[in-house]
């Protein structure tokens, strides 16, 4: 809490001594770079400059629709000089999950999920199923109807899922509650997202909570807040936590993660997050700093 | 607690002197009647014997897939004769407590779930739209999709859903979330069920827990075992619970709503519950009887 404020905006001050205190910006998407499928104003320009000022940039999105190559794509279509190895999705967090606790070749993963996180699995040499295929399956619910499952699924993974269906949640249960030893992980439990440029939606958390409740059992979360993509994403580049800036939309996922991990944490309210959501007496997680949008770090750090 | 341990068994004297102190049984169906469409051995006999004794009989489901009309034929079909008064599935609890609080009839209800919720509102003359024939929706979550939705939806009801979709979450979260005073309304948060005979389902909490993770709040329950259904079941009959055995499979929904509404409770080993899962020391609810199945009460009556 720079100024002994709970909330403290930033100023011209505030962004120079952090801009010097780290060396590496890492930033959620959704809500901070765009919105929908559109650019948030000045966002080339601020990286940019970032860039100049010899700093690393790290993208982390908890969206699992994609795979990291087809967030690069997205990133250049949107004008941004992005490359693969500076995004990190939940989608590949997933992946990287399994690839590090060893799981067995042999097995099988069942994703309720969309493409990213089956091309980041298959991409680490997983074999996988469900996905948005199963959402055009239908089950019966009859009288001796059975539904029978796949017992070599070794891992569930739940993410964000336009098709998500009572097929795909009976059959993540079953793997759950009766392949022994099987894993449940889920991308993330953002309750929405902005996955359109004009509305929310609802997020991952959703598929997740109807999962949790049909096995009765938590997920092991793979993406923010959780700091397994922190302790992967330091495997992976030369980097201490405490001269890294998290910036994010959202305090429960991303300000969270960064305090989680012991990062200096920027909150942009140019996603979900508002002014009074923040101020309210009942929100518990405060960022180190506040400010529109990352935009406003060219003007400041100009002044 | 009959006897000082925490589960007695049913014993030939308990259940005489259950049948003694109370005037009325209310069943839960599936898991104490039958599973799925398959009738539990021994039931015609047992609920013969008990309306030979003067017991009313009263049949409580958390099950809103049908109505009470839709009910009362699966009970003809498998040659039991219960009367639609005799029956209380959460879908007309649902219903009942639109009209009991007076909801405007120009309002709309919004329904995430089966046929037997819309018959029972329209029934009770509420006009609704959603239900299975919005299980066929599809959704495009690209660019500019702008997603619509009734501003005169004044409730929402989630329900069991085979036909749960995310166009249906996103309308469901719309409407809770954006038309002002909306009710959002659960039948009940069963995790699972036997919806068919062989295996369990995920069940109306599976849906409940996806769109309350998706509007971050908390929706009113009218089936078990939340009280509402208990004391609209009182102004329908001449009961005081004291003088009634609630009779189910479940222990969070059956057994937790006796104890809420202060009736006996006998636990049934017929549906869900195991025996380890009652004794287990992580479990807190505990009935004041329990036996194998209600069969058991011929043979103990008759000893």
């Amino acid at each position: 809490m720079a100024n002994g404020l709970p909330n403290p905006l930033l100023t011209a001050g505030a962004a120079r001594s952090l801009v010097d205190s780290v060396d590496a910006f890492l930033f959620d998407c959704d809500g901070v770079i765009w919105k929908g499928d559109q650019l948030i104003e000045g966002v080339p320009e601020t990286l940019d400059l970032l860039r100049k000022m010899g700093k690393k940039l790290v993208f982390v999105t908890n969206n699992s629709r994609k795979s990291r190559r087809q967030y690069s794509k997205k990133f250049r279509a949107l004008g941004l000089e992005v490359t693969e190895e500076e995004i990190f999705t939940s989608s590949f967090a997933a992946a990287m999950f399994l690839k590090l606790n060893n799981f067995p070749p042999e097995k099988k993963v069942y994703v309720v999920g969309e493409d990213g996180i089956l091309e980041e699995l298959r991409l680490a040499g997983f074999e996988c199923l469900g996905g948005p295929e199963d959402g055009k399956k239908n089950i019966l619910l009859e009288a001796n109807f059975y539904f029978e499952h796949d017992k070599s699924v070794g891992a569930v993974i739940v993410g964000l899922d336009q098709y998500f269906n009572y097929y795909k949640m009976q059959y993540a249960s079953l793997c759950i509650r009766e392949n022994p030893g099987c894993l449940f992980i889920a991308t993330n439990r953002d309750p929405t997202g902005h996955m359109t440029s004009a509305q929310e939606w609802p997020g991952a958390g959703t598929m997740v909570a109807a999962v949790s409740c049909s096995v009765q059992k938590e997920p092991i979360v793979v993406g923010k807040p959780s700091s397994f993509l922190m302790d992967f994403l330091l495997k992976s580049f030369n980097l201490e936590t405490s001269r890294m800036c998290m910036v994010g939309d959202r305090l429960d996922t991303d300000i969270l993660f960064g305090q989680n991990t012991g990062c200096k944490t920027l909150l942009v309210l140019s996603g979900v997050t508002t002014l009074s959501e923040l101020q309210d007496a009942s929100n518990t997680i405060h960022p180190d700093l506040y400010t529109n949008s990352i935009y406003d770090l060219v003007g400041l750090l100009q002044q």
